[in-house]
């Protein structure tokens, strides 16, 4: 019996537990201090109602005989595709609904599309990034190139014609920066990814946080991209889904490797290996993607954009540099005084009772800088930006 | 860029689909035929009252700020795992909640488990046999033994010392043929394991099926089977979650190989490629495993348990051989008069509109036999009993 020893070259600690602990201790020592969490990418907004009718009645369906609903589509059920693809449709992209897959989550597809590659592919990866880019290739044993991304190019790295890769990670607005590729950028990377015969796989969950309509929501924006790029969403921060559970992953029929059909594969990898999404879920989705669920989910989104637009005047009024807030619920600012990541970290819980998460945490560009999320109370974001003006 | 290419390895075509095209040849030749269908594993009867009632209750909890529940534990709330590991103790199995992890469903959890291995392992599945077991080891390029499970054997293959296998997979009560271990078999198998150090993949989906109090509902009732099993469990054929979906996994922290937890690589996984399963769910599950909710359960599986005993009663009559039924919801009978299993199917289909599985489906030893399930209601398994008793 050989174990898959690629787990021994995963680093042990993670970044937020390492976080986790140091707000356990500050609070152990100051138990009157009140605490203001910007750290965690979790929404605080609730379900909008259509989704919180629809999972109550389809709870009901599942409590009779003639409206139960036992094992459905591997793929997800047909009126959530169609929903899907009409909610594509209305930020003009046109897609198949054979060509998109329901799931439990972006997180649990973008780990299990790399069963469809093969462990000898080489992967491109932006630095800072989500770890999960990374730790999931590391688990396959996959060779890792890093993509600098850094203040001069706006944290927007563009491709290298020196680099080769075969898999390519572009997450636009990205997490953890909040910068948001151009159509003209992104066009430069299917190029790219024409030219080698490479994949990009889009990671594009935070694609509702886009306000301007110049820049794209989808990589199925740009012309060809359907010919070599894999994308993936979700409902977790478009509708508060991240405890409800509900993303999807488009795989372009056109999209072929090796003379393989990528998206046959996705089908014949989800079929085999996962058993679709609790019906209940699925009818929330779709729930979210009527006319009525969209304008109930952009009102909790307008409390985030309020709480980023805070968050960016105050950093604006501070002159500290910062990328992301605008069309994303993430801002990434320098560090004031040339602290580094943790410092910062600690400087700012210590004085001032704000949380938010080092830089450093998402890779070695990120030394220096800083997330911040808009996902908190409208009030406690507030007096955060607050406590940060009077400390610097 | 290379794809996967063990995927071109994998059969194309499907059993069930190959079933469902001659079903739908026949309704369309015969639209009057009141067809019946014993054939796929779902479930009929509708969720307990207990779980609707908390899939209500935990949907309203998502739909206000105070008591709306985000990212979850990856590993399952910690109710949850309280329950299940309270629920193992009822039938005297000591598990501990961090050696239990809860998904979305066994078929994910039995598929993703492989990533723990290297894929220079061999692995040893049954045939007959669940074809996901051999898709997802087929999948990853690993060499797969196959062990004989026939009449002569009930189905219920042993060990056999020349054979040299690190991955076991065993399935009891058994998918397709009903077969159930008994203690001193599993201990048998438990001392194979530890011999070779290989590890055993135990699928106990269908535990609660099982009446005689002599069977043993969990391999870690088999002494020392925490230094070399794995078990999946689910929800599904106990409370009917077949669309609700949520399952369980145990990895005992005993089990180690080459210096390395698997139950730390499994959390590893889970929290690298999985959110956890949605709050809603995870209450359903809960409330599935109250005393309450056990004893609407046991209302189902009572339905289901008559079932399988009308269909042994109308084979024992008939004089036809057959395995499971009693301590199982599948009953694996031989054909009559020497037929394949396709044209035992053909037959059934067309002079009786009944439909069941070719047992030649799930693997060569399965050919001459077939698979009926007690998943039907009780109206429509009974007047299949008798055009079954009329036909031959």
């Amino acid at each position: 019996m050989k174990i898959n020893q690629n787990y021994n070259t995963l680093e042990k600690s993670y970044l937020f537990s390492r976080v986790a602990e140091k707000v356990a201790a500050y609070k152990q020592a100051h138990p009157e201090a009140e605490v203001i969490s910007l750290g965690i990418g979790d929404v605080t907004r609730p379900l909008c109602r259509s989704a919180v009718r629809a999972l109550i009645s389809a709870a009901e369906d599942q409590g009779r005989a003639e409206t139960f609903h036992g094992y459905g589509p591997e793929q997800g059920y047909p009126f959530l595709r169609r929903a899907i693809r009409e909610y594509y449709g209305s930020f003009g992209v046109s897609v198949d609904e054979e060509e998109i897959f329901v799931s439990d989550g972006a997180k649990s597809d973008i780990g299990n599309i790399l069963d469809l590659f093969s462990e000898e592919n080489t992967v491109l990866i932006p630095d800072p990034v989500y770890p999960v880019y990374r730790d999931t290739n590391q688990m396959a044993g996959r060779k890792i190139v890093y993509m600098r991304a850094t203040k001069e190019n706006g944290f927007l790295p563009m491709p290298d014609p020196a680099v080769e890769a075969d898999i390519i990670y572009l997450c636009s607005p990205n997490n953890p920066t909040g910068a948001v590729y151009t159509r003209r950028q992104l066009q430069k990377w299917v190029e790219y990814a024409k030219k080698r015969g490479a994949v990009i796989l889009f990671d594009a969950a935070y694609e509702s946080f886009i306000q301007e309509k110049s820049l794209p929501r989808s990589i199925f924006e740009i012309e060809d991209a359907k010919s070599c790029a894999i994308e993936f969403c979700s409902f977790s921060k478009t509708a508060g889904f991240t405890g409800t559970r509900c993303g999807y992953t488009v795989v372009p029929r056109r999209l072929l490797r090796e003379g393989s059909s990528l998206r046959d594969m996705w089908m014949r990898r989800q079929s085999t290996k996962f058993n679709g999404v609790s019906y209940p879920v699925q009818k929330a989705a779709a729930a979210v993607l009527t006319n009525e669920g969209l304008a109930e989910c952009r009102e909790n989104l307008e409390v985030y954009r309020r709480n980023a637009k805070r968050i960016t005047d105050t950093l604006d009024a501070m002159g500290i540099w910062h990328t992301g807030g605008k069309n994303s619920p993430y801002i990434w600012m320098e560090c004031p005084n040339n602290m580094t990541s943790w410092d910062f970290f600690d400087d700012l819980l210590s004085r001032g009772a704000i949380v938010g998460t080092p830089g450093s945490g998402f890779g070695e560009n990120g030394e220096g800088f800083f997330r911040l999320t808009s996902f908190g109370t409208e009030e406690n974001t507030a007096k955060a930006m607050d406590r940060l003006r009077r400390l610097f």
